[in-house]
């Protein structure tokens, strides 16, 4: 057989055996009885591992090694023999033993964080968490790299590194800092209205009918519930979104849609031709955040999205919202706020939390940071950043799941890029569709979603991101268009200058 | 590693992908989108090949020869490598390609079928099916049997062949066709109240209820709807099951509960030990049947039943129901009809459309019936056991689509096996519980249910069926406990001498 054939026939089978594994993840969190959990973890766990040794077998390598001269070629085998070469040397990387030590003490500590939380007490998981910063440098020095986070960050967005992180991220916040003190000096916006009765059928139906407006296929995906909303791939055509809603609060049903839907999009729209191979998926975590994040934000919380949004709302939930003008709920829905946890904050703010974490994991894995000083430095950085103070561990250090379940190390920064990402891009497709504006405020969103469609999805992971984003905005990825966006939106909506 | 060791981790590692796999077709079944069909065709039959390399590796053989002094032992592993070595034997003895030509063939004549049967067009499909007729007949020249059905009457029900089962179904119709004639020579009971508005929802949660009263644990399952009902086991923490709903019939939807009921309740009261084991699940096609049977006839169509559950019934669905007293409501769900649709049949004709069927099986293994003759042989034989010849073949030999998608032979016998079991499993428990039928009047299954566990249930398949129904009843299977259960109940409800 011809070794690009046999490539592709092994890929497949990866990617099948990881789709079945997703699969099994997702009832897991949708309709699984309880009584399923053990045998759960079980099969899924038996499946990464078929998966993990298909990606890491010595044939791999082999066919890998034959085709190695493809890798500079600018086809689309060459794009996926790049892919796959960098899957496999990643795989091949780190022992097995090592692998597996990770994921039994991911599971022993996730249980003790889980309770520490609710307790508050840090102290009871302190030592567990010791062992995961030790487990994430070992993890770390197998890869040469300058600094040990690059390893997990290289994983989640290739191209990216400690040292530009770095500096993308201390020019941000310099700015943002300032930005965010100057908006949380002037009154605080009327919300109350945001606090009513929203039954959570109106919320769901509602929310579906949003989700299928910006292009959601649901012949190829639907949206079921869970206690954390996430996207999920099976297959080109299946690509499945999940919810939650609080009947006080449509906010979080309706933007947890709009957020999963736009990682649907991106995922949906990919070249069918690349399903089953390592570019039938998004190119980083952080071009993916950008897409959530894009239509969660500067589509879903615009001004000319609710103009024509905003009255089927008002028909859908007349009781609360009646009486509330679309310059008022507008408002109501960017708040900016002195919030202590990242996943309820704004989209001002939510970079600072992010940023936060990115450094304090850096100085951690640098032996700068020891795991009994983390509640210090946490509360130290949310009071320079934010000038809060969380009142609890609960409400500080142990808010994330992140470093209390998987290596210590590159969870983060993807979402700060993402937001990044969003502002380039939608400045980018902007400028392409002089009328965006226009179109949305008559719930036109076609031509937004096809621009992105041929410049971003289709593409799946054929271009690493830096190559995307320069192919995409013409320039390389900057803080800039995400400052100017936030100055131009929160300066009027503020009333101050930004 | 110890050899049985190694085998049980082995044969659980089968037992997690066969599991991931069932997990696929569940969702397949009930919430996959329409788009996700390809991909998951191509995932489910991954994981079954894998599970099927493992079945039949060289490694698998070279444990089971090593452990093979153990296999006449008493012990739990003793039974344990009883089914391995039988699942190995089996496994390997048909060649991979003839195993894929048959599964790639079941494909194509499954859609041709589909086509056919709305059609009415049984040419349309004759040279495929002659097709699988001819691949059957290949499939089982790979066994050393006497008869070309016990290949696969052996697969579902071991123990049985064509010679036994001839001998227990001829019997068996003897002294049906003459029951049958004299019930259908009587008057047909009121039906008419029947055929009402029973709401969707209402009737779902009155069988759920049903099934959580006769003990099916929700912890550990769940009902979810599906086009045709079944039930299906991912380990012994989760065993699910489905149903449908005609909301002018609440029959198909209760009767259907409470048979999926009875296949879970086995399946639910295995013993835990054996989970990931080939001994945790029941232990044939025809005792799994005969424990859907007892509950949903038995149990469910009993007068003592629903002393308990008609007055909820009623409670249930007022409307219909207040006027209808308790003796024509049990003489309407227990009517004997001169159907022509086995799935539709009830419980004292539905055996002659199952021996029909294995007959006819019988005839074109053997070489003595053709495809082409298939059709005059069915209504002939129609018009012999049940006086009604089907108008059309979509109401005869297109209706099932069983020959239409697997090989042809094995897979009806276990429908009457298992029905001829049920009354012979619940005679030696009325001997047990003296106060069985009091008991049931009053709501209390405990009994009965328990004695099943400790008799049947917790053995899973531990013991081969001749074996478990020796100990279990204390004689060999035969069919008069089964046609003294329908004399001395459609006796009386017919008002006849049977």
């Amino acid at each position: 057989m011809n070794a690009l054939v046999e490539l592709k026939s092994e890929l497949r089978a990866i990617s099948d055996l990881n789709a079945a594994a997703m699969v099994l993840e997702w009832d897991q969190n949708t309709y699984m009885p309880p009584g399923g959990a053990d045998a759960r973890g079980r099969q899924i766990a038996l499946l990464s591992r078929l998966a993990h040794e298909r990606r890491s077998a010595k044939r791999m390598g082999e066919l890998l090694s034959e085709l190695s001269a493809m890798a500079d070629a600018e086809s689309v085998d060459g794009a996926l023999v790049r892919r796959a070469l960098r899957d496999y040397q990643r795989a091949t990387k780190v022992p097995a033993e090592l692998m597996e030590a990770i994921s039994n003490h991911g599971s022993v500590l996730y249980s003790a964080w889980a309770a520490a939380r609710k307790a508050n007490d840090f102290e009871a998981v302190r030592p567990l968490l010791e062992k995961n910063l030790e487990l994430s440098k070992r993890y770390a020095e197998h890869f040469e790299v300058d600094h040990p986070i690059d390893a997990f960050v290289d994983e989640h967005d290739p191209g990216m590194t400690a040292a530009s992180l770095k500096t993308l991220f201390s020019s941000l916040r310099a700015d943002l800092v300032p930005i965010v003190e100057a908006l949380l000096a002037r009154p605080e916006p009327d919300r109350s209205f945001l606090d009513a009765d929203y039954p959570e059928e109106k919320q769901l139906a509602f929310a579906a009918e949003v989700s299928a407006a910006l292009g959601y296929d649901f012949q190829r995906g639907r949206q079921d519930l869970t206690h954390h909303p996430f996207m999920i791939r099976f297959s080109s055509g299946d690509v499945r979104i999940t919810t939650r809603v609080d009947p006080r609060d449509f906010t979080d049903c309706l933007f947890g849609t709009i957020h999963e839907t736009g990682h649907a999009l991106y995922e949906q729209n990919i070249d069918r031709a690349f399903d089953g191979t390592p570019l039938g998926a998004g190119t980083s975590t952080g071009v993916h955040e950008s897409q959530s994040r894009l239509w969660e934000n500067l589509v879903g919380r615009s001004r000319p999205f609710w103009e024509h949004m905003y009255p089927k709302l008002q028909a859908t939930f007349p009781e609360p919202l009646a009486d509330v003008s679309l310059d008022d709920f507008h408002r109501a829905i960017n708040t900016v706020e002195r919030g202590l946890v990242r996943v309820d904050s704004d989209e001002v703010t939510y970079n600072l939390h992010v940023m936060l974490r990115f450094d304090l994991e850096c100085a951690m894995l640098e032996g700068e940071l020891a795991i009994r000083d983390l509640p210090e430095a946490w509360n130290a950085r949310m009071e320079a950043d934010l000038g809060t103070k969380p009142p609890t561990d609960t409400l500080g250090c142990l808010q994330d799941v992140h470093w209390y379940c998987i290596p210590i190390g590159g969870a983060f920064q993807g979402y700060t890029l993402g937001n990044l990402m969003s502002a380039q891009f939608f400045g980018a497709a902007s400028k392409a569709l002089p009328e965006l504006d226009a179109q949305l405020a008559k719930g036109e969103v076609g031509p937004l979603r096809s621009w992105l469609t041929e410049n971003i999805y289709r593409h799946g992971a054929t271009y690493f991101p830096d190559e995307l984003i320069q192919r995409t905005t013409g320039a390389a990825l900057s803080p800039e268009p995400f400052l100017a966006y936030l100055r131009k939106k929160y300066g009027p909506l503020y009333d101050v200058e930004l």
